[in-house]
């Protein structure tokens, strides 16, 4: 049984978030490293989202998430000088990531045979914005907003499914990420691995050999296009 | 201060159930009139949105409420022999509306200056199809059930206003329904009319007559486009 719904992974998976960060950062000249600060925001990403699953924090969307890891950031990298207006347009450059070479084309491709949705962490509104920078084809945008539960709880996996009517197996997760993969395995998806070695940096180089668990394996969204028939 | 966020009402203002569903109801040969069958069917919507604001059933999709009213309808049209697959064949002939003949061309150019977004009590998955087959190329399909309350809850507009970050008078709401838009006005949107004269049918035209409390008035979505410079 083939599937009905492709549902994306989109931070490292569709958009080059550490490329399109260090390039905004380096292009403000704030004397740091734009690579280093893109990476050091990403760290805290996981973090944040664990202080909401714990329950330390309400449900917080990333955009607000995103301004606390920015906030202590400018701290620690000793950038002073940016009014809140600066705080606020910077911390919505994960609002205008560049998609991955291959992202645009692939998309268009499988859309032309599936429904394709986001399922990311993102919240509506950024990842609306974003694929309106990059010229996203979603047919729907799904994020853990309207689930309001962050991956990997099952209820954003199992929501797919739900919001679309259909059963599990019905819905394939594509994702850069073994551990997003798995989750969605878990709740019943199938799964699809991409290869973006370049997710954290050319100087960070990302395993990214195959894994039997994966149903699928493609080193591009335009290669899965294709072995989906598209 | 121009609108930066377009949130359009989607049914009888984007596509036509009317005249959609007496097609596909006339086309099955059960001895009814497709277009009795398709008031009557949309005559149940509001009382069935009233039950769940009331709080006498809990939160429930539009799918499940068009279903309920279904199941009334084929009692009442004396329809028999429906099995249980051909019932929900029928019931989601919702996400099979055809546009109105302006829609496509007028979204696509209003999409070009403005992000555009469904604000429909449907819900995601019955627009997301709904989209895939009229071809309407929607930014992002944001539904009562994302903010889990029906139109005319304030919790609707403003939840547009707070995923896109922005301040309510920055929304228009696009509907054929002054009882929509003076909703959407109550909670600082602008509102924009448009004429659908034949939403109930031919033989049951509207009054679509401008009315002054409205910030514009367009007699399709391509007139409204070349209103607001697309």
């Amino acid at each position: 049984m083939n599937p009905r719904i492709l549902a994306f992974d989109v931070f490292g998976t569709v958009v080059d978030w550490h490329g399109s960060i260090a390039r905004e950062v380096d292009a403000m000249r704030l004397g740091v490293d734009g690579g280093a600060f893109a990476l050091a925001w990403r760290e805290g990403y996981q973090p944040a989202m664990q202080r909401v699953r714990s329950g330390e924090l309400g449900w917080t969307l990333i955009d607000d998430l995103h301004r606390m890891i920015l906030d202590t950031l400018l701290q620690r990298f000793g950038i002073e000088g940016l009014d809140d207006a600066q705080k606020k347009h910077l911390n919505k450059v994960w609002h205008r990531l560049d998609p991955w070479p291959d992202s645009v084309e692939g998309l268009r491709r499988l859309k032309s045979r599936f429904m394709i949705c986001t399922l990311s962490n993102g919240n509506i509104g950024l990842l609306a914005n974003m694929a309106k920078h990059a010229g996203l084809p979603w047919d729907c945008i799904l994020s853990a907003e309207v689930f309001r539960a962050y991956k990997p709880d099952p209820a954003t996996y199992l929501g797919v499914a739900r919001v679309f009517d259909v059963a599990p197996q019905e819905v394939m997760l594509v994702a850069a990420h073994h551990d997003d993969l798995a989750g969605a395995r878990a709740s019943g998806l199938r799964s699809a691995y991409v290869e973006r070695p370049l997710e954290f940096g050319a100087a960070r180089p990302k395993d990214v050999s195959p894994r039997p668990e994966n149903d699928l394996h493609a080193n591009s969204l335009v290669a899965l296009a294709g072995m989906l028939g598209c």
